[in-house]
């Protein structure tokens, strides 16, 4: 049995608490959180208990920790965290900050500790087909990746201000996916972007609308395709192209009905967002981490994909800003 | 809250048992099986209690009972369980047999207490947006259905035994698929069938596949093909036809991945089994099922569908043995 | 260089004439028409001379005529042909009385002329990968079709009274496809039908609404669907069934193009009608049949074909009429 | 009736032959080729007349060209027919390079004839039915457009030698498309490529795989993708994205048949290649170019189109040479 402790008792917190509890081998021990009645809400409902951060690392008993509180706090919990000996899944990212990260990665590294970050992308039933097909030689060599990744509709400006920009905050996962499918570290990125959305965005001295094309070493290239707004939807696609032939992951269907009339072929749209798009692969994440803790290997997600993803993030900001391509 | 008692711990009790005890309002209070090693398993799981039948019955403060066991003692529990005023959600059917389900109900109505069937597939997703679609007019009025099952492959010779025939067993789902799409109860069923996939099944007096065709006294028309063997896995579709248009409802897919190569085009096979498939609509018959309890409402799904699809299949096979249609 | 002779030039006359003008193998000598300008423009179209029919057939050195003229002539320019020694293409069907039917097919006999019948559907791109597949063997042994056939609107009542009825008009090639996909020759045909787009066509003593089962000696099964009207067009599909998988020719696609927006997810309609639908098959049919003459082999579907599928129509009228199976 | 000479009668010639040759409206007059039987052969099919270019041009009742002879003849061959006062039909390029198609555009003008270029693209039904939805604020106001293009297979090295290189012989369809469905013409490019296909392409100083984003001054992007191969066919698709939706045109289908077997889901890959997949394309530009001369209007690709893709082509040539964005 093991015991995890909760940081972070909003949406997200709440939705790796359920993942968490419903296992047989898993004790959710703690849940902390600054709103004292968030976390009393979800203990509750988990026979949880409601203890500050400093009392849950204190419980010498405690393995686990899953960090979900907000961005800033991240790097914090994570030392501390690592400090303590816990084993620690955390949101991403690490941090906006790329030195803040390697700072705290270095932590981790003395500690030991296993660290598994929640690019949850990547347990995308449809996306690891596609990573599998590519390791498996399905489609011969990759030459070619291409991802769209469109928000339904963009986040508040106040959030906008404080979430580090496009590339770190949305596009942050398309270019995990990118290192993930891609099989080696990009060398050059080149990023163009617009604010069409909502100008108050470009007030904010942030984009909304973006297109960035990777390349590896060995020629492989790689493009992304963001907006913040999508009239239809969440739009979660990717598609690898080899030398022996094509894969794609299209969007998850809400359901499998078609309508015929006279105005033409109706279907339902995509599900509406990350929750409703990602629901298993954010239990899957959770598994994987309980199950690398369960079995003592080291989860799949670490702390370099953090990394390499921020840095990744900040090289496309810094083309965008500059108007030339950025070499690693 | 609501106390409720599992009766059958096998493959499908133990599914209605975890959906039912994820729920914040209900409590399996109960579990009872012919085998006390399955339902202690169970009652452990859940923090429920072994006892037998009778003493969960007796429990006068216990709401509602879920019956999961074999079919031959369902009519037997449900009265039972009408009789100690237990509200009751049983698997279909009732009975194989007419005059023992006719029986049971009057059992049932003199009590009063709600009854749910758990004909599962109308608690799906797709062909719930069907019979909404039917209802709203969506297609104009409804003129025809077609209606596509196929299980992957027989259930052994020795279930078919006793399962009470292809019709009985398998296209009563179908059947009570077919009343709840058509808005009128057939006044006429065609049956034929032959038995191409296992020969043991016709020394056992059945069939394996078979077509019939169901007809309306405002002229509406059903057909529905049926096979105990698909070798691309569990296949279940349904189009409804009208003045306006048509809807279909196709196999949910297992994920959205397309691979082409040299070869063609390439997808996965829809989930294999209805465990698979209907996941979903097990969880939402439980929801409607404890809901309605909650709410003092009737269950949308009660005795009189489980009879009158046990009328339909008889008249198939009386059609199939007579060789000619048979009025209802 | 084969020289040809076209009687009828009406709209499927001047896309026969199409079909063959533009080979460079084929002269099109002769158009008649009971409408001499009619016969004229087309002739003028492909630099051929409008005669009668009589003076056509009077040409020894003509090879061959295509028969695109009223139902009611076929089978007397079917004999007069014959006996004049020509290759001959007729639109089906040979007659609406079987009688006449098989009194004509004796003369064709008796000449050794060869004769192709015009069941266009046979030589849909779609349709053929169907009755490969089977014949192939790629779905195993074939246990059941399923054949959706539904026009987009229904013929002028005037037509429907001179059209032999749905069974004999419309559902004919319905039962062409069934014959050629089972395999095996029907031994048993049930049908039912209603009158549910237009009550004129049921005080034209026609139905509108028809479903169909079909059943070899082997066991196997079709199921055919017709309306006489469908709000989202021209609807055909097919589908067969084997021990070893499933295979459907779905309708063809108008483009290629799909809408997202708010509203969900929209295609285009298929084709309109059979000329758009099945241009490519008229043209295909034509080649096969002039390529026939040319090597001297006798086209794929003859007499026999024109014949059996009128048996079963009128089969499947008696059923209806009398409410029970007609034995074959 | 319109009479038309026709330069070049290779495969793409007898192609452009045959569509201007079936209409009823036009007079297919000349046919000259640097191989005379060539010139014969398509001649002789269609009732015309082998003669030199000098010849056609001379004859002063003749009214349009079609250029359909190798790249190096295209800017002479216009400035002769234009000087002739023919109303042109020329191939894609004009001329690989720059300044002599500014040169030979200059000719047109002065002499005021009609010229339309062969971007057949432009007139396949899928990418209209984009373009047309783009124009019509279907999807809104156009924000992002994709495009993949991909052969099925590389030309012969030496092809390649004379071809102008990707960017300028294949891309350039691409980048016509691009212009034609932003709306506004592209200020900024940026390419990268790889040559991951064949090495000798690479040895002949050209790439075969390429990414380019283009960007419009009000900040509208464009993705492309292009490769030299694809193992399952012609590859091309678009994909339009605006404030109110999304719009995509698929690969065409060769047919509309799945096969379902206990391998999984499979369907036909798209046509092979260009003749197969545009072949309505190039009857609809030629179809569109003999109306605009019967009607005595502009046709729709003219001098100016060809212009602008060979300078997009060389900019993306120049950015992927420089590493940097090329500004227009």
């Amino acid at each position: 049995m093991i015991s995890i402790a909760l940081f972070g008792a909003g949406r997200i917190g709440s939705l790796h608490g359920a993942n968490v509890a419903r296992r047989d081998d898993v004790e959710l021990r703690y849940v902390s959180d600054v709103f004292p009645e968030a976390a009393q809400k979800l203990a509750d409902k988990f026979s949880a208990q409601v203890v500050s951060i400093e009392e849950a690392l204190a419980d010498s008993s405690l393995d686990a920790v899953i960090i979900a509180s907000s961005t800033d706090t991240h790097a914090q919990l994570i030392e501390a965290s690592a400090k303590a000996g816990k084993a620690i899944f955390c949101e991403k990212p690490i941090d906006l900050d790329i030195q803040q990260v390697e700072a705290c990665l270095a932590v981790v590294e003395e500690t030991g500790v296993a660290l598994s970050l929640g690019f949850n992308r990547r347990f995308d039933i449809n996306f690891r087909a596609l990573q599998q097909a590519v390791a498996e030689q399905k489609i011969g060599n990759l030459e070619m990746v291409s991802i769209t990744s469109r928000d339904p509709s963009p986040p508040p400006v106040d959030y906008i201000k404080v979430s580090g920009g496009l590339f770190r905050d949305m596009m942050i996962h398309d270019l995990d996916m990118a290192r993930w499918l891609l099989g080696e570290e990009p060398s050059e990125v080149f990023a163009t972007a617009s604010c069409l959305v909502n100008p108050e965005i470009e007030q904010a001295g942030d984009v909304d609308t973006a297109m960035v094309i990777l390349k590896t070493p060995s020629g492989r290239m790689c493009q992304i395709s963001n907006s913040r707004r999508a009239a239809y939807g969440y739009d979660q696609r990717i598609e690898v192209f080899g030398s022996a032939g094509m894969m794609r992951a299209e969007n998850a269907a809400s359901n499998t009905v078609e309508l015929f009339t006279e105005a033409g072929v109706r279907k339902d749209n995509p599900p509406h967002f990350f929750l409703e798009r990602y629901m298993d692969a954010y239990q899957r994440e959770l598994d994987e981490f309980v199950d690398a803790i369960v079995a003592g290997v080291t989860p799949s997600v670490g702390g370099n994909d953090g990394r390499m993803a921020l840095v990744l993030a900040d090289a496309a900001l810094q083309s965008y800003q500059t108007g030339v391509p950025v070499k690693l």
